[in-house]
């Protein structure tokens, strides 16, 4: 990271830590093998990659055997999906990935309230009795909303339980894409009671290009690449040593430092938000205000256009998102911020200021006064 | 590479050439950035995003939008197949990708000859009306053997005009699995006359876990893994910057380099062979005599258990397969050398050895002696 930038953008990609780059590192030169070759230093490889892949398992409460690794996130949504045929139920404010994959099935997409908050009421209201899987991630990636995932699995219990009563083997599953949040939220999957799990190793400082689904024993996944049987046969292709021993290095350092960073990036969140909307009272804050992760801040000055301040930040050194990194690029309304009712006005004036590892006291303070300028500035420009 | 060991299974993994890594690297730190986010450093990750995409179509005479940025060469097989609905042709030498990829379509699996060559006329005779992807690697990668990939585009292009003739437009493509052979051969798409091209950066010195399937535009390409519309909404997921960087100078340096190190490793393989068929007149090596892969050898002792081979070599510090890597580590006879007819006798005695970067004339020389010693004492061994 340049020193020069103050960077606050950890929601749309996160730096690799120095800590994970090292673990990773002998596998790019001396460990190179094969980890399917029969030599020993090959072998060695593929007890690493094994151990890499048990170190994941543990941090969620899961067995190695469960897992898949993938290239990411939208990977393993799409394995999720594609291992049921019915219909499907997901909400309105899903990143992309889920609800284009959702649109490759019979689906119903329920709404979320105001906060970008899906109860667990409209989940039930939403199954019918062709529903094999439902999606709901843990965090909403612009808004930062934590959602009720274990009231939402009670739901899909109670269902599987009557559908099993009345002798209906339709399965039914649960999926969370918990790519958003694992740095801040404690992730087991018995606790939570999901049936699949996505994660993503470029959400928490660890390499891009690498992700898994866990999926319950119970759960049948249907392989999207198919070849030279890796990953019990769920997904081909060489494995990736590298990237799954720096994911389980930075999961391990996820879940580490999970209470000391969570309660930290609130504070500073929680005084960015104070220092903003006490300068601009008419300012909208999104999200769920109590279930929220910690480093997101999403905020709207209305009247404002978002697009601009973003490049005048830029020129200030400051770093920030429009809303999701997809979305921003594309000159396109984020689908979230309409999916909560937000006002084209309100919406087009959105900033998603999401902290992380690189925030500190000092720089988000910093932060706080160049966007406060920066906004006052473009009030009294388009007041004149 | 730890220089105790004399590397010779290249055709399975190759190390990172340090170039690669030092282009590479920038990407972990300082240029994290998500290449969609709007700020000018991301902006410019993009741009460095898609300079690689130039410089690795330009390498085969292709557009960069030609291009899609898989996870690796199995990634990109199923893509192409994905992309078509129709039967499909491919030769029962082919790697596990491709034979599992095309038993997901109605299929003809042709027989390849006793040297691993697939003729133009066996895949002209395969073609039915239905037919809509022929699929036959560059080279085989046990064997070496080069296919007549020009003659089979010429069979493929005959067949198009044919239908276009017929009023038929059932469309038909070539694709080819380059990842065994773009170090050694010139891969022009123009020249070979494909319609879609795989490669893989793991092979040629580059990062695991990246690949691409090149697609001419006539080719409409179904995307397997949908979301935040990536690579022209044929592969969703944030893009692998660093891989692909890496990936456009490991392809860069192999066509730089390739001239020199073809005529190297022919020399090293030559010498290698003549040595091992020398003290061993009842050798029996496979793969086409004149149009073999320069690094490639694969020579089978009868009588020989190979496994055990593969640990004395191991012992003595030198690296060996004894059939593709896939196969290899399950105990299972390689179905390319059943394809090609040799017997279990002679099968099970085959080692498959693969010159590269890390082949020097000394440790060949030295890699010869020692196969030659321990081949001995296994004759004397079994002979007592």
């Amino acid at each position: 990271m340049n020193d020069a930038f103050i960077y606050l953008d950890h929601a749309a990609a996160t730096p690799l830590d120095p800590k994970v780059l090292t673990v990773m590192e002998p596998y790019f030169s001396d460990a190179f093998y094969n980890p399917s070759s029969p030599y020993s230093p090959a072998v060695a490889v593929r007890r690493h990659y094994e151990n890499a892949k048990h170190t994941l398992a543990q941090a969620i409460g899961a067995k190695p055997d469960e897992l898949v690794i993938t290239a990411g996130a939208t990977e393993s949504i799409n394995l999720a999906f594609g291992s049921v045929t019915g219909h499907v139920v997901t909400a309105n404010i899903e990143h992309h990935a889920v609800l284009a994959a959702a649109g490759l099935h019979d689906h119903t997409i329920i709404a979320s309230d105001g906060r970008g908050f899906v109860s667990a009421d409209s989940v039930k209201q939403a199954i019918t009795d062709q529903t094999q899987l439902v999606s709901i991630a843990l965090a909403n990636n612009e808004l930062g909303t934590i959602q009720p995932i274990r009231d939402i699995a009670g739901v899909i219990k109670n269902e599987r339980e009557a559908r099993l009563e009345r002798g209906d083997m339709t399965p039914i599953y649960l999926h969370t894409d918990a790519s958003q949040g694992v740095g801040q939220i404690d992730i087991n999957v018995a606790r939570l009671g999901i049936d699949m799990l996505t994660l993503n190793a470029a959400k928490i400082y660890g390499p891009k290009q690498v992700g898994l689904l866990w999926a319950a024993p119970r759960v049948r996944i249907t392989p999207q690449i198919v070849g030279g049987g890796q990953e019990h046969g769920l997904r081909s292709g060489t494995e990736n040593v590298a990237g799954t021993i720096g994911f389980a290095k930075a999961l391990s350092l996820a879940s580490e430092h999970r209470n000391f960073e969570s309660s930290r990036l609130a504070e500073l969140r929680d005084q960015l938000q104070t220092a903003l909307t006490t300068a601009f009272p008419e300012a909208v804050v999104s999200g769920h205000p109590k279930h929220r992760l910690s480093g997101h801040l999403h905020i709207s000055f209305p009247g404002i256009d978002a697009e601009r301040i973003v490049f005048a930040l830029e020129n200030r050194k400051v770093l920030v998102a429009t809303g999701s990194a997809c979305a921003a690029n594309k000159g396109t309304r984020s689908h979230v911020l309409t999916a909560i009712g937000l006002s084209p006005e309100i919406a087009d004036g959105s900033l998603r200021l999401t902290l992380g590892h690189l925030s500190t006291k000092e720089n988000t303070v910093k932060a706080a006064h160049i966007i406060v300028e920066e906004i006052t500035r473009e009030y009294a420009r388009t007041a004149k």
